[in-house]
C-alpha cells in the first residue's frame, strides 16, 4: 500500500473521499437531454441549458434550510422536486397541466448521469491504494443508483440521509471518519468547487482541488483554478491514484 | 435486468443482502490459522480449533446484552476483545502476561479472512441483476477491511453500527429496505443459517439458504439443510445470480 501525508495535517490519508455532482459526474449535460426529452414528450418549448441551470441554482438554498435547522432533514429527490416546480413556474409553465409520472421520471434523471471519462478507471486504480467513498450531499439511494448508471465502484456508499447533515456542516464532513473509527485528517476530499474543499479543511480534512472547468458550460467563470493550498491539485482521477501509488510522499 | 419473484411475498426482489461470517467468509480457517500465529508468538501450547470454536460461542451471549437493552450498542471488535479475553481465562491463560499490540492483532483477524471460493465472482455476477450489500452484524469498518481483504465487491456497505442493532433484532434486517426506500419484501437474506432467516423472514424479507456444510469443520450438526420453505436454496452465490438472471421468475 502507497499513501499520501497531507502537507497541511501531517497525517496519512487512508480514505479518499468525493465530491460527485461535477466532480465526478457531468449532471449538467445530463440534465439539459433530460430537460428536452420532457419538453418534447409535454410539447413545451424551452431553453434547456437556462432550464437545468436554473434548477441547480434552487439546490444550495433549499439545503440552506436544513443546514440553518429551519427545516427537518429532507432528501434531494425533495429538494430536486421543489426546486423544479419553483423553476416551472418561474418561467410560466404550469406544472398542474403536466404529466406527474413524467416530471417524477425528470427528477429521477439525477439518479442517471454519465461520469466524466477519466472517473470510473481512475476510481479503480485508486481503490488499490485507499478507501474510496463519496461524500455527496445526495443520498444513498441516489448514490446507488447514480454509481450503478455510471459504473462506479466504492468501498462504501453512505449518503447525506447517514449524517442527516449536508455539506459544508462540519458534521457531514467528519460522518466518514466517524463511521470508520478514524481521524479527520486520515480522511481527504477531492472536488471540483473550492467552497467544499474549504468546508473540509475547516473539518480537519486533507483536501484535493479535481479541476472540472466545463462543469457549468463553456461560460464557466469560477473554480477554474484552486482558491487556496490545497494538499493535491489534479486535472482527473487518475492523477489522485498517482498521488497514493509508491512509496508515502507528503503533499 | 432480470428479476426474481418471491413466493412468499409475491414481491420482486431488488437488494439482495448477504450475511458474511460463515455464508461468505471462512471465518473458522482464518481464525484458526490467526490463534495458531499467535500462540507461536507467545510460547502458548493450545488447541486452536478449541480455541476458535470456544471464541465463536461468545460471539452471541454477548450480542444478547446489546439485544436486551440491558447495555448500549458496541461494535463487534469490543465483543471480539471481551470473548477473547474470557475464552484465554477460560483455559488458564492469564491474558495480562501477553503482549497488548499481538492481541489486538489477533482480535483485527476478523478483519482479514477469506472468502468461500465461489463469493467473488457470484457477487460480480449477481451485482448486473440486483443491488448487492452485505447484511451482517459486523460493523462498518470491519465490512470495509474484510471485503478489501477477500476481494468482494458492493454496491453500498452498512454495519450494525447503522441500525445500532444485532440480528435477529427487526430493525437490523430492516434496516436496508428503510435506507433505500424500499419495502423489505423488495430485500432478500441470503444466509447460511435458518434462525438468520427465520429472523430475516418474520421482518417481512425474501430469504435464501446457502448451505455451508464445512462452515463448523467436518463434525457440523446443524444448518445442513433448510429447515424451512425459504424462496431459495442454493449451494453458491453463482446460483444466486442465476437465479436473477433472465426474465422474472417466481421462486
Amino acid at each position: 500500500m502507497g499513501g499520501l501525508v497531507s502537507a497541511s495535517t501531517g497525517r496519512r490519508v487512508r480514505v479518499v473521499l468525493f465530491d460527485t455532482f461535477g466532480t465526478l459526474v457531468d449532471w449538467r449535460s445530463g440534465i439539459i437531454a433530460a430537460l428536452q426529452r420532457f419538453a418534447a414528450e409535454e410539447g413545451l418549448v424551452i431553453d434547456a441549458a437556462e432550464l437545468a441551470d436554473a434548477w441547480r441554482a434552487q439546490y444550495q438554498p433549499r439545503m440552506q434550510e436544513v443546514r440553518a435547522g429551519s427545516r427537518p432533514y429532507v432528501t434531494l429527490d425533495v429538494i430536486h422536486t421543489e426546486g423544479l416546480l419553483a423553476v416551472l413556474d418561474d418561467h410560466g409553465i404550469d406544472h398542474r397541466g403536466l404529466n406527474a409520472d413524467r416530471i417524477a421520471a425528470l427528477v429521477h434523471s439525477w439518479h442517471k448521469l454519465e461520469a466524466w471519462p477519466d472517473v470510473v478507471d481512475g476510481l479503480n486504480r485508486l481503490r488499490r491504494h485507499a478507501v474510496v467513498a463519496p461524500l455527496s450531499n445526495a443520498h444513498t439511494a441516489l448514490l446507488v443508483g447514480l454509481s450503478r448508471h455510471a459504473g462506479m465502484h466504492w468501498d462504501l456508499v453512505f449518503g447525506s440521509d447517514g449524517s442527516r447533515a449536508y455539506k459544508p456542516d462540519r458534521r457531514a464532513y467528519q460522518a466518514p471518519a466517524e463511521l470508520l473509527g478514524l481521524h479527520p485528517a486520515e480522511t481527504m476530499l477531492v472536488a471540483a468547487h473550492n467552497d467544499d474543499l474549504d468546508g473540509a479543511r475547516r473539518a480537519g480534512l486533507a483536501t484535493a482541488f479535481l479541476s472540472r472547468p466545463a462543469e457549468f458550460g463553456a461560460e464557466q467563470q469560477h473554480d477554474l483554478e484552486p482558491t487556496d493550498h490545497w494538499d493535491l491539485v489534479v486535472d482527473d482521477v487518475g492523477s489522485v491514484a498517482e498521488a497514493f501509488s509508491g512509496p508515502a510522499r507528503r503533499h
